[in-house]
């Protein structure tokens, strides 16, 4: 395949994105036949850029160029599953990245092995796992997944198995940290930040730590005509302030982002005053204390309104992650790369998970994002431009020639 | 049946919540068997009372007392109608009322004729109609309605005559004008007013006009991680922002109620910012000016809001009533009449709908509204005390005397 880095990395993301279980739509879950035709033209893709390429225990494709004897390795990677309805980019844009790259570097000594993987586990839409490719690597493969099940009633064991894997093989598929010299992943942004500054590229500080809560407030319910404004206990009006909290306290937190997804009044009827109102929260920030500052002060907000209004409350936690800091080597690396090619960035946060965050707790990590029209993903309106595409491609091959002349 | 009024009351309601469509709870729809068996019972209870007693072609019980000849008609009602799993008190009190006075001037002369109604339609929950027995006598029921169907489809017309009623007989139940005095209505009053100040007792100035409508927003959706705050446009903080300005205009614009009753953020996902948010709106005043300001204000500020955060927005008047006044001569009446027996009164709207709101198209009319703990209503756990009865029976004798004497 000839071209710029732009040109062949479009024209592989198209023939990937042939692949797919629905017709008519992209859709690529974890271990299905579009999954299993995906991961063999991977491999046939890093066969042609020099890599030697199969398909571990767990359906990742492991791409490998080997490295001077007892050097470590670098891993380039991101995952080649999709959700239901998806775009092209979310996910493939990194492994066509890694191979363009490899392909570029072929002829280059290199002081340390190079590996691409493209796993296949990372949109957590079929089986209830987390990261499932990425843990194996880490060493976090907890068997119990195994037993999980898809929506159809299939056993993640048997998928595997059906897929060509080996359920038995994937406790061997951990990695000694001490041989890793890193992780670098390419993704696009998922988020509209790089296009709202014209720049086709960003350096990831960390992936949000997140805090997931359901709220609710909890008032006197009455008919819409005879109950006084004065006389009201309306537990959706609550709801409203707090909303504006939420959206107040999260613009004023840094780096920090915070959401209400849904609200449900009840009981729901144009002519009753809401007894009872719930909503969801989500919020997320780079720094854990920034996050966890804001969290609090959103639950003293809501405390405060609910007893100003004579509203009962209850703020119950559904889910607490902490935020991945990215590797500030590889980071730098990753900006090193895209200035030598006259590429502005810009540092920014990761609201998204990704591979790269279970992959930090194997070896330093960083990500480098794609800017994405809108900020568009998880839809086939996704879509990025050839140039940019080539940018990254361009700052990936000399992140990784300035990490070797760092080694070397 | 001897004792207080208020005891006689109790005693009657309870006999009336007996006749029941549902075993172990109150439901009465028009035109059932319960409501059947609680007309013939309605008719016992006014023949007791001295009252001339039939049930007319719409399925009214009619009570009548003669006047002297040529003498205009004093019309007392409410409902025996009941909505699903309904309270005693919702309309039988109004009749019970109605027959207890009858009871008390039976033995003295009177200027008019005295004709206490138990409507049948009032509720609105069987048949799509609305206060189709009141309707029928001021000339204004649409013979359309006849074709009407209940949930079982079976015909309003048809339903009408298993009742043994008449639905040719309906165009001749038209009363004329000239032939009333008035309509009293004695009636719960739905709602706090009355308990929050102490007062048993309430005169009612007009039964509230109303505007319902239907408000959608429309932003952008978007990743609830990775768009930051200054880049959303966030449909439900728009909505939000409006459910607090409803209140605060409704609170502000005088004997006004405005409610958001029913509220929907999509795509309403926890993770996602909603899109398009959609709520509803119902605002409420007995001045028709103050609720048209009010809704004009309301529609401003939306517009408002959606400007500042560049959502596109609109505002669909779903149903729009003027506000009934009611009779000042009669409102005087009970007033009087409830200071001739000591009780303390309070003027207030009705923020609910009522009989009396179709009777005022036929002739003067005024309520008397019973203090209801909690304001609690449509409900098993609706309540009046025996006390408030008991003031209620003696307010609506002593108005009637009042009328007497100012007839004389």
């Amino acid at each position: 395949m000839s071209g710029t880095f732009g040109e062949r990395a479009m024209a592989m993301l198209a023939g990937l994105a042939a692949h797919t279980d629905e017709p008519g739509r992209l859709t690529r879950l974890f271990l299905s036949p579009a999954h299993a035709r995906a991961a063999q033209a991977v491999a046939g893709l890093m066969r042609e850029a020099g890599l030697a390429a199969h398909v571990d225990a767990i359906g990742t494709v492991v791409g490998r160029r080997e490295g001077p004897l007892g050097a470590r390795t670098l891993l380039v990677g991101s995952h080649v599953d999709s959700v239901v309805d998806a775009g092209w980019y979310d996910g493939p844009l990194g492994i066509v990245c890694g191979i363009l790259a490899a392909d570029a570097l072929r002829d280059e000594p290199l002081p340390f092995a190079l590996e691409v993987l493209a796993f296949g586990d990372e949109e957590n839409v079929r089986f209830p796992t987390s990261l499932a490719s990425a843990a194996a690597l880490a060493g976090r493969f907890r068997p119990e997944w195994l037993e999980g099940r898809d929506a159809e009633g299939v056993r993640l064991a048997d998928a595997l198995t059906a897929f060509g894997g080996d359920p038995a093989g994937i406790a061997g598929l951990a990695r000694d940290p001490g041989s890793l010299l890193g992780y670098l992943e390419v993704h696009i942004e998922q988020g509209p930040v790089l296009e709202a500054r014209g720049l086709p590229l960003g350096i990831v500080t960390a992936i949000n730590g997140q805090t997931r809560a359901r709220v609710s407030l909890r008032g006197e319910a009455g008919h819409a005509g005879t109950v006084p404004m004065d006389l009201r206990r309306d537990a959706l009006a609550g709801a409203a302030e707090a909303v504006l909290l939420v959206e107040r306290a999260g613009a004023a937190a840094r780096d920090a982002v915070a959401t209400v997804g849904r609200i449900e009044a009840r009981p729901g009827a144009v002519n009753v005053i809401p007894g009872e109102a719930a909503f969801t929260l989500d919020i997320r920030a780079p720094d854990d204390r920034v996050r966890e500052a804001l969290v609090a002060e959103i639950r003293a907000g809501i405390a405060a309104i609910a007893a100003r209004r004579g509203l009962a409350h209850a703020i119950e936690t559904t889910s607490e992650q902490a935020a991945t800091a990215m590797d500030g080597a590889l980071a730098e690396a990753l900006e090193a790369g895209a200035a030598a090619n006259g590429v502005e960035t810009m540092r920014l946060p990761s609201g998204a998970g990704h591979d790269a965050m279970m992959m930090a707790k194997l070896c330093p990590a960083a990500m480098l994002f794609v800017r994405c029209a809108g900020g568009i993903s998880h839809n086939p309106a996704e879509s990025i431009t050839e140039a940019d595409a080539d940018a990254a491609v361009r700052a990936l091959v000399a992140a990784i020639r300035h990490l070797a002349a760092r080694a070397g």
